[in-house]
């Protein structure tokens, strides 16, 4: 006899078939749409993508994928920007974004309790008439799955944390079906082990996360959008600086550079800005304090060289400003017709961004590059986006290499890698560079421990 | 040949010796001051008391002790209220209180660097002419070393965070004597597995902390405390839930039942407040923020039925009234001279912290317990101190049934076993309860991936 012994991932196949039904897809299309995220990695297809429903259905698919030792991708929007949803090493995608309930919401705890797919856009439209919100936004359209998994962060970390404060507790499938849940409802606790945060950040190596307890906040009385406009980077930070060592509590603080704002000028008819640094702000709180706050940072900039302070209290200026600032990304794209573009993430201390800043924007100048700058700057953070043109053979690789020397400068000034696009397959090289061999070992020790066959989004973070 | 075979501790203690010098120490009465922390628990003396004060001193001692297999129980001020701090297998007891170094403060930042043995009152003397200060505050005389050890919080956790919210990273010594650095100075970071996470909270399990990374905030320009006196403790809830909802960002929310400020007024002689359910409050901001969010609590209280709202910016009153809180415990014991108390650490969700109250008071006056509870009521927790006469044989046992139905009533409520003070020996029960059997499994594998051979402050936490 001849015949082909069956590769373990078609008895996943056909065994998780018996429950998903039709929710098992092995179509060419739906394998291409899980290919990759919005990134610039190279995309490999799985060789099947599962769209679960429920906790059960988790479970069940990730026993028997221990069983045969196949490969588990977790995938929720695709929105990732470093790789973490390519399935390089095939098996199955594991498919969240039909996990969409919102199972409880608590008015006098500002809690919630969702599943992974529900998207932030989701979560604060249902909140909306309870007087609650969910201030964590990365920008893109992503799952709040997804952004647990990454460590996401965005525009209003520097008021209200990252999604790290905002989780309360997970529930989590482990890689060999088991359940846990970790935290408690309560707000805080000394109990054991931080499971939650193990979990958040560790982009799908450890587990998979099928529902959420999320901190809420209640809605402001008042928020009020401002712009400022400064001569140089350096005196942009300056401002950053002395506003945060005010205790001034900004809910947002985001700067563009030049070029970006050039660009956002352009692309968004921001009529009355110059093509300077500026800063975008954001204040919340009661009336009187909004304004005390805008009054402060208004003084501060001044001292700096800051010109043109605008406020708005204003909803339809103040959402004309900041769609133009998350439009930023096409606006910068639309620099270059047809071009495509790297976006950097790193994240330094807040006494090093002017240097950081600077540094990065001559050296890229230097070489050649076409390239424009947002930051997170009240928490030190920025994206420069790196444009290449994708006809031209060494045009990826070229702005792969500007990246690395971004990413070095950061390092060398005391930041990290990845402020929030996470690690994936980008930034495992500067993983161990970052944290050294021995912290490695440990965050190894660790993913061996809860997943000893490396079933979980293998590939990702570790270079092995 | 009759030798005796020398102990595996002997011979740590020997080779220790070699490098610490006097600062190794057997003497029966500093094993004494190491016996156990603040707590009722039995004391247990440690064959050796190591006072290190290097990272590399650190390194050695545990090095030595995983070669040989002794266990080592860190040991910080010795305010511990759960028995951590028990050598309950004996080894080597290692004194970190001597490693009191502030290395770095960066204002720019708003960060420094610190030895474990620092407490919160060193730093914040040395920090307040910079016009910085550290938040966390458990209201012992305790190192920050031991606060990130146990995730200790306090009394304004509910605006600037836990011990958690606070540190940007950590360099730890492993159970073999490596040392890993943990975090970053960025202020956020997606950047592998939480490992600084892991630690806060790891009760010394896992490694040992010898340097802390924390994050700073600048000095409010006023401050202004608040009190205010309620018919029962649900309208005092009510009030806490109603303020939290607006949004008003109180730096605390301290809530004394009846018999706790009967106790404070007598101790403290708080005169002119009455003997019933009362808040103590403090808001930080500008003069008119102070100002506008005292009068919003104002109106929020007199809803609920809160009388004599009464608030002083002055400096003098307001450590008065701080002063007292402090004391609560003081003036607790105050009410049967001679006694003693346990103190139990309960969370809950806010929305059943009435219940939880109410259920704990009216089930120990039931079983004729004097009891009086202290709260940190914005996150729903809450201290109930259960008086005991020493000289009762029984008394202490009574005492510990008591505060074992306190907890399982908050467990059965959606809460925590413990909001701050820690598992250590004393909950070790209630972890399972609380986190189930699978995610107890999933920190026994973290614990001996990163400590094999048991030697780190072993019969904590866990029950074997």
């Amino acid at each position: 006899m001849n015949t082909i012994s069956p590769r373990p991932v078609d008895a996943v196949i056909a065994a998780a078939r018996e429950f998903l039904g039709e929710r098992l897809s092995t179509a060419q299309a739906v394998r291409e749409q899980h290919g990759r995220g919005e990134d610039q990695t190279p995309p490999t297809l799985p060789d099947a993508v599962a769209f679960a429903e429920t906790t059960e259905e988790v479970s069940r698919l990730l026993a028997l994928c221990h069983h045969h030792g196949v490969p588990v991708t977790p995938f929720g929007a695709g929105t990732s920007l470093e790789g973490h949803v390519n399935p390089v090493r095939q098996g199955i995608t594991l498919d969240l974004s039909r996990m969409t309930a919102i199972r409880e919401v608590n008015p006098e705890d500002m809690d919630c309790l969702i599943e992974p797919g529900v998207t932030r856009h989701q979560l604060n439209d249902f909140l909306r008439d309870q007087g609650l919100f969910f201030p964590v936004d990365p920008g893109s359209h992503c799952t709040i799955g997804g952004m647990c998994a990454t460590r996401a962060s965005g525009t209003n970390a520097v008021r209200y944390g990252t999604i790290r404060e905002n989780v309360l507790g997970l529930e989590v499938v482990l890689a060999d079906g088991r359940v846990i849940e970790t935290g408690s409802r309560a707000r805080k606790a000394a109990n054991g082990y931080d499971l939650t945060r193990l979990m958040i950040g560790s982009e799908g190596t450890l587990g998979v996360i099928t529902r959420i307890r999320l901190r809420l906040h209640g809605i402001p009385e008042a928020m009020s959008a401002a712009v400022c406009q400064f001569p140089d980077l350096k005196s942009a930070v300056e401002t950053v600086i002395a506003t945060s060592q005010s205790g001034i509590p900004v809910a947002r603080i985001e700067l563009l550079d030049a070029d970006m704002m050039e660009a956002c000028v352009r692309f968004s008819k921001l009529e009355g800005y110059k093509p300077v640094t500026t800063l975008f702000l954001e204040f919340h709180g009661s009336h009187a304090a909004v304004a005390e706050q805008a009054a402060a940072v208004e003084a501060i900039a001044a001292d700096y060289g800051g010109e043109g302070f605008a406020w708005a209290t204003d909803a339809e200026e103040r959402n004309r400003l900041w769609k133009a600032r998350h439009d930023a990304y096409w606006a910068g794209l639309a620099l270059k017709p047809g071009w495509r573009a790297l976006t950097t993430d790193v994240c330094v201390p807040i006494s090093r961004l002017a240097e950081a800043l600077v540094g990065a924007k001559e050296e890229a100048e230097a070489l050649g590059h076409t390239t424009c700058i947002v930051g997170h700057v009240g928490d030190g953070n920025f994206h420069q986006m790196v444009l290449f043109d994708p006809d031209d053979p060494e045009g990826l690789e070229r702005a792969w290499e500007m990246d690395r020397r971004i990413v070095a400068r950061g390092l060398a000034l005391g930041g990290t890698c990845s402020g929030e696009h996470g690690v994936g397959l980008g930034k495992r090289e500067f993983l161990e560079q970052e944290h050294g061999a021995e912290a490695l070992a440990v965050m190894r020790g660790i993913k061996n421990s809860l997943d000893p066959k490396g079933i979980l989004n293998p590939g990702k973070m570790f270079r092995n």
